[in-house]
C-alpha cells in the first residue's frame, strides 16, 4: 500500500523508518509546511512536497499518516484531510476525543474514506489493554503508570520560565505504588503517590536558580501536585545525557473472580524512542485502515474497532498456525 | 444474552461465576454427562440437564460455552455443537488448531452459526499480544514464559508413575532468563534455560522414592529437558498447601526501530485460579460471538478476528470517552 506522511518532525521520521520495516508499504512522499528543499528524507527516491499540494496526490496515496500536534494541528488537519484521504492520526488529548471523533467521522463519511484517530500507545495500546482487561475482569480496578520517560509538555513548561536556557523533564512511576498495585491490594493512590517528576535544567548565565526551582515546583497542574526534583546542569551535560526521548509505562488491572480469586493483568512498555514506537503503531494501523477502506468500511474508527488480524501482514491462516 | 454451559468441571464452574459478574448475561442451564441430579449449581434457579438433551435447547441458548478437554472432547464436541449453536471453546492443542478450525468452520457455516475456538489466555490473550507486538515491531524476537503455575498435564504424568498416590507440578520461569529478555538483548534460550519444573509428590506407603524421582526426572518430553526438583510430602501437606490452581506468565517481544532504538513490549498475567480466569475470558468472547451472529457474521473465528469493542458491555461512545 502507498503511504503518505503529512508533517515531518520526530513522529513523521519514525513513520518513514517504520515503512522500511514493512515490505507491503511504500512511501509516496512527505508533505511539509517547511520549504521542501530544506528537508532531507531517509528514503532513497522519496520526495518532500509542500503541504499545500497534498490534494494533488489524492489518487496516489492509499493512507495518509498525519504527524501533527494534538494541541493545534490535528483538530483541524484530520477532519480536513479525511475528506480526501484515508488517514491515521495520534490525537492524544483524551478529554477531547469524542469531539474529534465526531468531526473526523463526518468528514470521512462525506468523502467516502476511512479514518483512525488517537492511535499510538496512550491513547492506543494502553487503551486496548484497559478495554481487554475490563472485559475479562468486570470487577476490578485500573491503574496506569507512565515512565520513566521524557514529557515534552513538562519540558516545554520549564523552558518558558524566565532564566531557563534548556530543560528536560522525566516522569517517573513510584516503585512502591507499582508494587502495591501488582499485589492485587487495589490501593487508593493520590497523584503524588503515583509519580514523581525529575527535572534537568540549564540556567542562563546569572539567573537566580533558587527562584527557578521554586517556580517549577509550585507550577499548578504541571508540578505542584508532585514531588519534584530539580537538578541544574550544563548545556553540554544535557546534550550528552538527556537528548534521547525514551518513555513507557504500564497498564495494570487487578480484579477478583467468583471464588474470591485475585488476578493481575499487566501490559508494559519500555521504549528507547517514544516517537519511533508511536510511529510503528501508526504504521500497523495504516495497514488496517487500508483494508477497512477496501471492504467499504468508511467513517472514523479507533483502535477499539480494529480486529487484530487486520494489523498483520501475515495471512489469517499463517497467524492461526503460528501465533495462536 | 442467554448462555449455556456444556461441561461442568473447574472451567464450567468458572463460566458460571463469570456470568454472575456480567449483567447482560443469564445462565440458561448446565449440560453434563454426569447424572444431573448429582450436580449442585451455584446459581439460584438454574438447572443441570443431561448433555444428551442439548439439542432441545436450540432456541433458548444464544451462546453455548463448551467446557471440555482438548485431548478428546473438543475435537468432536465443538464441530457437532456448532451445527446447532453459537459456541465458544478453549481448544489449546496449538499444533492442531488449523484442523480444528477447518472442522468447526464447516459445521458453523452449515448451521448458520458463529463459533470461536482456542479462547482463554494461551491460546487467547497471549496470542493476541504476540500478534499486536509483531505487527508493531516487525523486526524483533518473541518470548513466552509460563508460570509459576500448576500444569495439570505434568501433574497427571507424575500420578501415572507406579508408587505415586498424588502429585502437583509447578512450571517456573527462570528469573535470569526473563531478565535477559527484558534487557532487549534477544538471547537464544534453550528449553532448560527458560523453565524449571518443581514437583510435590505423595508416595504410596513403602514405595521406592529414589526410583520415582528418577522416573520423573528422565521422563521424555515432560521432564527430561528441564531441571526438575522433586519433593516428597504427605497427602495432608499437599492438600493444605498445593490444592490451588494458580498460573500465569508473560509474553515479551523486543525489537528495534529505524534509528537503532530498542523497545520492549510485555504482557503478563498472575492468576490465582487458572480455570476461573480462562472462564472469564470465554465469557467476554461469548458476548462478541453473540454480536457477530446478530450481524450475520457466521463461521469459525479466533480471538484474532474479534474487534475489542465487541468484548465490552459498554457502548462504543462510553469506551471512547472513558477508556481510550
Amino acid at each position: 500500500m502507498k503511504i503518505g506522511i503529512y508533517g515531518y518532525g520526530n513522529l513523521g521520521k519514525g513513520v518513514e523508518y517504520a515503512i522500511t520495516q514493512n515490505d507491503d508499504m511504500e512511501l509516496v512522499g512527505v508533505f511539509t509546511r517547511r520549504d521542501p528543499a530544506t528537508v532531507n528524507l531517509l528514503t532513497d527516491g522519496a520526495k518532500a512536497y509542500p503541504a499545500a499540494d497534498i490534494e494533488k496526490f489524492k489518487d496516489e496515496i492509499d493512507v495518509l499518516v498525519i504527524c501533527g500536534g494534538s494541541a493545534t494541528d490535528l483538530p483541524t488537519m484530520t477532519p480536513a484531510l479525511a475528506r480526501h484521504f484515508n488517514v491515521v492520526d495520534s490525537f492524544d488529548t483524551h478529554a477531547d476525543i469524542p469531539t474529534h471523533f465526531a468531526r473526523v467521522d463526518e468528514a470521512a463519511k462525506a468523502g467516502g474514506h476511512t479514518a483512525l484517530i488517537s492511535c499510538g500507545w496512550d491513547p492506543g495500546m494502553f487503551s486496548l489493554n484497559r478495554l481487554y482487561a475490563n472485559a475479562i475482569l468486570p470487577q476490578g480496578k485500573d491503574y496506569t503508570f507512565w515512565g520513566k520517560g521524557v514529557s515534552q509538555g513538562h519540558s516545554d513548561a520549564i523552558r518558558r520560565i524566565d532564566g531557563v536556557a534548556d530543560a528536560r523533564q522525566y516522569t517517573c512511576p513510584v516503585d512502591a505504588a507499582v508494587q502495591a498495585v501488582r499485589s492485587g491490594a487495589q490501593p487508593e493512590l493520590t497523584t503524588r503517590e503515583k509519580h514523581t517528576r525529575l527535572c534537568y535544567v540549564v540556567a542562563k548565565p546569572g539567573a537566580d536558580t533558587a527562584r527557578i526551582e521554586q517556580e517549577i515546583k509550585t507550577m499548578p497542574k504541571y508540578f505542584a501536585d508532585y514531588d519534584t526534583t530539580v537538578h541544574f546542569i550544563s548545556q553540554e551535560e544535557l546534550d550528552a545525557e538527556h537528548k534521547g526521548i525514551p518513555h513507557g509505562g504500564c497498564v495494570i488491572r487487578t480484579g477478583k473472580t467468583g471464588g474470591n480469586q485475585t488476578h493481575v493483568i499487566e501490559y508494559s512498555l519500555k521504549l528507547e524512542s517514544n516517537p519511533e514506537f508511536t510511529a510503528s503503531v501508526l504504521a500497523a494501523y495504516a495497514r488496517a485502515v487500508y483494508r477497512l477502506h477496501t471492504r467499504g468500511e468508511d467513517g472514523c474508527k479507533t483502535v477499539f474497532d480494529i480486529a487484530p488480524v487486520d494489523l498483520s501482514a501475515e495471512s489469517p491462516e499463517t497467524l492461526r498456525a503460528h501465533m495462536l
